[in-house]
């Protein structure tokens, strides 16, 4: 069973915006079970739009286009998609209620503009899928044994249709009831995590494995057969395990902030940040979680040498001699921080995200990053490649990486082995 | 004089690689006047890049691949295109030697594999361009009027290659360069403002309007036309300010914190951020830019009722009487923090993200920003729609737009008219 994607809006095409939403659908897609044929980027115009669904359907069982729902008259994708298949649209009834209920209760005043209606216009015969987090419903389009799916453009709103509806459909299309055993890793590259697990799949009875490399680490990913799936899951965990424990943080799909507050609230530890070069990225990215106040105090951005001594406890005197970026300042940041709030534990960062701030000595990507626990403070100091954001969002993974070996009492990876290698691109 | 670009390779159509090759050449390609008018990604395989080829040339005047030119076997997009074409390939002598100096110099040891000879062949009739950064060149092939270019993959070689070689094949092609009048509002959703602004496109003599709705507002992009476009981008500014001024945060894409940024510099004013429901975000997006330590000393990630009183001297009378979601605490917020940091302003941010904590007074999405300036401090009370992570983008927002209308001494916009509306689909 094969599908293909089409991303429809000039937006994309001119590359104004950078289309996050095909990489989401292909790997939800191929999970479940519907391998990518191929994918296009398509303008907001009729004559385009119907040709991409041509060829897409030429080579693809199932075809999922996303943008182009929205209010405005350059939103033309329902129009376009019911033209090129010679079908009628309605004004859906239930879809109407819905624009208007929810324009009474977000705006609160007036009526909803005429241009809004047209956002509750489908193909005659679609199935709609009601949006959770916003106004333009998902559609369903069955053409004989295929299907056609419109999705919104807005990644919030594409991600909880493609989750609710979407993959269930391709599940059900492809007759794999697809389940994965997810293992994600931190601090090993792409390239040596496949060499070390290069015979997983036939360990596992030839199932398919996926490496999934992001910013956060390299997710192993095995579609689990449907007879066999308890088993198979529990054979990958040992296998992933054995050959590269130590860089295995979830084995349940659970993200390094999560497992990282998880084991916090298990231990009752509060935790507090100072943060200088992520700059409050760290707090933010634990504060994601609902419920991270029950081990998350706070913490300092401490973007200013006062701010670090004033706030965070830093000695005038470490400054002066090691300077901003060193060692000893991340740990006195992190053993601080965690005093200032009457935490259990804390966590510093500084470090020069660049571009500008680098010297011979401490070149851009220079981060030290401390943690501090009741067993002691420890300390990384990494050298991370990239640009000013992938150096911060290293950082902060590289922090809480730090805290989870430290609380589990886990010995510390080398400092060669971890977040060196930037991810190649094909 | 159009475009379109082959995304080749595996990785990216199964969601593995993100895709931002694409957007780098689509404006490029944009910039110098080449309209992009497909893209496709496309797996390594001989038959799909001969059909995606195909396609593309009965579109585009230039067609750009990149992917598919390394040394292994899955890289054929050579061998793919010259059969497509009808070409011989030949072994480029300069090529080659350059391909083993290189390996010479990187490696240091050995003979370069075979394998890595295939990085040398290039269609007959071909122009090769020599790659700075890395071993594969790019490669011009000329059908008629129209023209082939092949990138490599890896995004470093492929900027380099596109910036030195492809941008002036494309001015040329196009004999024109595309700029943008691009005018961005926050408040203010996009289906009213393009009421607002129906005529704008033949205002300004029928330049092509796009609106592009995000997290942190919607922009209004205008394409000028090569000969008038000074006039017309003055033209759209003056008409945008008239209709929806109150909106209007940049007229020059600069981003909504960068102009805060900007506006503290000129004024020499220094900032600090007290967190609570944001958690570190409003920081986090401040120092995205490089140089924030100009005009942003630090801030405080207050998620604790302790950590409001401790750190930000927020009254536990205060906290008591109105509750830590409140005008008061906000207010105490923005001015604590900027006096615990000797800042000139203050931010204070404090609500209920959701998915819990929310109370029949107090629902999900109530949160109070505070802007403590020079003039006094002003507060705002926002009722904001959508999930956890939407709400504390939009507080964020909502606190950075709130303190450049204090500093600029504009008026408030009513409490209803901003941030309410969600941005619709696009």
């Amino acid at each position: 069973m094969t599908s293909e994607v089409l991303s429809i809006g000039n937006e994309v095409l001119s590359g104004r915006t950078l289309d996050t939403n095909f990489q989401f659908l292909a790997r939800l897609l191929e999970g479940a079970g519907a391998r990518v044929a191929g994918h296009q980027a398509v303008p907001d115009e009729a004559r385009a739009i119907a040709a991409a669904l041509e060829q897409a359907f030429a080579r693809a069982d199932l075809v999922v286009t996303t943008g182009g729902l929205g209010p405005t008259p350059d939103d033309l994708t329902v129009a376009a998609v019911a033209q090129a298949l010679g079908l009628k649209t309605r004004l859906d009834e239930a879809v109407l209620q819905a624009l208007e209920e929810r324009w009474n209760r977000v705006i609160g005043r007036g009526t909803m503009p005429a241009n809004n209606r047209q956002q509750a216009l489908v193909p005659e015969g679609a199935t709609v899928w009601p949006n959770p987090v916003g106004s333009a419903p998902g559609i369903l389009v069955a053409q004989g044994a295929k299907r056609l799916v419109l999705l919104p453009g807005v990644p919030e709103e594409m991600r909880a249709l493609a989750r609710d509806f979407l993959a269930p459909l391709a599940r059900e299309l492809s007759g794999t009831t697809v389940e994965y055993a997810v293992v994600r890793t931190v601090g090993i590259a792409e390239s040596v995590l496949e060499e070390r697990l290069h015979d997983l799949a036939d360990l596992v009875g030839g199932a398919w494995v996926a490496y999934l490399p992001g910013l956060g680490g390299v997710d192993v990913r095995v579609a689990l057969p449907a007879n066999d799936g308890v088993a198979v899951a529990a054979r990958v965990r040992q296998v992933v395990l054995e050959r590269a424990g130590e860089y295995v943080y979830s084995t349940d799909d659970r993200s390094l902030e999560q497992v990282v507050l998880d084991l916090l609230v298990e231990r009752k530890w509060m935790l507090a940040v100072a943060e200088s070069c992520t700059g409050g990225l760290l707090g933010g990215r634990i504060t994601d979680m609902s419920g991270a106040s029950r081990a998350f105090a706070g913490g300092v951005i401490c973007y200013s040498n006062d701010a670090k001594v004033a706030l965070c406890g830093v000695r005038p005197e470490t400054l002066e001699a090691h300077g901003a970026v060193s060692a000893e300042v991340a740990r006195e940041l992190a053993t601080g921080v965690a005093q200032r709030f009457g935490a259990t534990c804390g966590i510093g960062v500084t470090g020069i995200a660049g571009p500008d701030g680098g010297s011979p000595e401490k070149p851009v990507g220079t981060v030290h990053v401390a943690a501090a626990t009741p067993d002691g403070v420890h300390h990384r100091h990494l050298k991370l490649f990239g640009n000013r954001a992938q150096v911060r969002e290293r950082s902060v993974t590289a922090a809480l990486e730090l805290l989870r070996r430290r609380v589990l009492g886990l010995p510390e990876t080398s400092p060669g082995a971890m977040f060196t290698p930037p991810p190649v691109t094909p």
